[in-house]
């Protein structure tokens, strides 16, 4: 099961009462977190939760409400006593950026590893997740994020069974690793079924619609989405300003339909996000207007916990 | 009137409910901030204030804690329209530590001025404030503030007659300005009183005690003062992270016999500051455990608001 949980809805800067917009998941005993404002920490301990095992930071981009609460997370999670390494992903320039905001974090118990994007698309598997990164349209260069949980197929007894193999070899075979027995190679395609559906948490914030996002956001069980504006009328300063109104969120929606739809990246202007909800539910029914801390567990099809 | 608010009373990090320690003081229009570390600037707007006022931010020292949210106040600020120059007043080593935060806030719309002390005591003169910075015992170096409200004497009319100065030259005289009358010069002196008492606040976390603070922490109306511990078995540790007791706080306040004291900056361990109250009472009975955004109003002996 995947544990989601979306710290703040805020864009621009924290409020009294609106965190920044971060996602927080769990999968695995592994944590990871897209996007780190000021007070996202604080954020999290309002939820009852360690620093300690974020493994993967990922970063939408460079602007301040995005990344500004950077060198306060590291330093908690130092104080936590984390000596394990943490993965942050972004755009290039990650390492000069995040090295210049650590002049208040220097001396970390932890090895910072990096990853820069450099393409429009990339796959990283880290931690148990598959974590696609596509380029969306900002006023800086700026990535949506899939994170994808893959469930491979079930094994097949039978199979097994007809090519004679013992039962103490099948086990490996489920994990993903070769087995040889009397001198023959078995692969686990050989005795696993075709790939089952996994989960799929769409998160792009900070963009306009894009040909990028209709491409990757298919069949995600939740899409969290950039909704600055909830007024109709404020399409002009949205396009100017490379972000998006309910309306082009749900137009989104309409076209890769996700499980559910959670706007979030509210403008300081919009007080009230869920006045707006009747009428874009009329796009496409299965879009909730966020709340800081909301959260959801995803679960495979069957309920199953493991594959 | 000077208004004082302390924003928030934590160390070492941001709590839910518990900002971190930051003093806001404002004077005949012009605000003034010590710390800013992250949360700072949504305690300031949970008071309902914005921070364009804000015309110099002093910093103690560069511990994240202090100095973490400062890119984000000046965003803020930024977005607040504020266009005059900002005045920055640290440790040496402040221009920099600024700049290499700024990597996430390039091209503020004004003006950054350094002042990096480099004395043991420093004063300086800003926006009717008189600042004094006396440095103090941390882990890093660090500095104490009293932040100073000077007040002339009153203006001596019957002296002005006595010279035979007509009434058009009195206001120079009492703004401190000298005038020439009938060929001959008068100076202010000759027709101001003594200096009367003014307003005067000290600031002080992240210290040890010193002699630097009992030097100059005399006559305060308020003292701010580190407490990170209230348990007087943690005297240990508080000497060995450079910080004090409640204990060691009250020493000094019996010493310097502040009009009242505020103990602030708690470790997180620290749940219920005021239970320790009766016990350092009985050493020096004006002091307050301070709780996020505890606020007074200094005005002069007189009650008059103009000298």
């Amino acid at each position: 099961m995947l544990e989601v949980c979306l710290l703040g809805t805020g864009g621009m800067m924290p409020l009294p009462n609106r965190w920044l917009t971060s996602l927080m998941v769990k999968y695995n005993g592994s944590d990871l977190l897209i996007d780190c404002g000021e007070g996202t920490q604080i954020a999290m301990k309002c939820k009852g939760w360690s620093p300690k095992p974020i493994d993967v930071i990922c970063f939408t981009h460079f602007h301040g409400d995005h990344i500004g609460g950077l060198p306060g997370m590291l330093l908690s999670m130092g104080n936590a006593e984390r000596r394990e390494p943490l993965t942050l992903i972004g755009p290039r320039g990650l390492e000069r950026i995040v090295r210049s905001l650590c002049v208040i974090a220097a001396d970390l118990p932890f090895e910072l590893r990096f990853i820069e994007l450099t393409e429009p698309f990339q796959i990283l598997y880290l931690h148990g997740y598959r974590i696609e990164a596509f380029r969306v349209h900002h006023r800086v260069v700026c990535y949506g994020y899939n994170l994808v949980i893959e469930r491979q197929g079930r094994f097949q007894v039978e199979q097994a069974k007809m090519l004679g193999l013992p039962v103490q070899y099948w086990n490996p075979l489920q994990k993903g690793r070769e087995v040889e027995y009397n001198g023959v190679i078995y692969k686990p395609e050989q005795v696993m079924g075709a790939a089952r559906k996994g989960l799929k948490v769409t998160y792009c914030t900070d963009t306009r619609p894009t040909q990028s996002i209709l491409e990757h956001a298919g069949h995600a069980d939740l899409m969290i989405c950039e909704g600055m504006y909830g007024e109709k009328e404020k399409a002009v300063k949205a396009k100017e300003k490379k972000h998006m109104t309910f309306q082009e969120a749900a137009r989104i929606a309409q076209a890769v339909r996700p499980g559910s739809m959670w706007l979030t990246h509210y403008s300081p202007s919009l007080v009230r996000p869920e006045q707006y909800l009747p009428e874009i539910r009329e796009i496409y029914p299965y879009i909730e207007a966020a709340r800081d801390g909301m959260s959801t567990t995803l679960r495979f099809e069957d309920g199953e916990e493991e594959s």
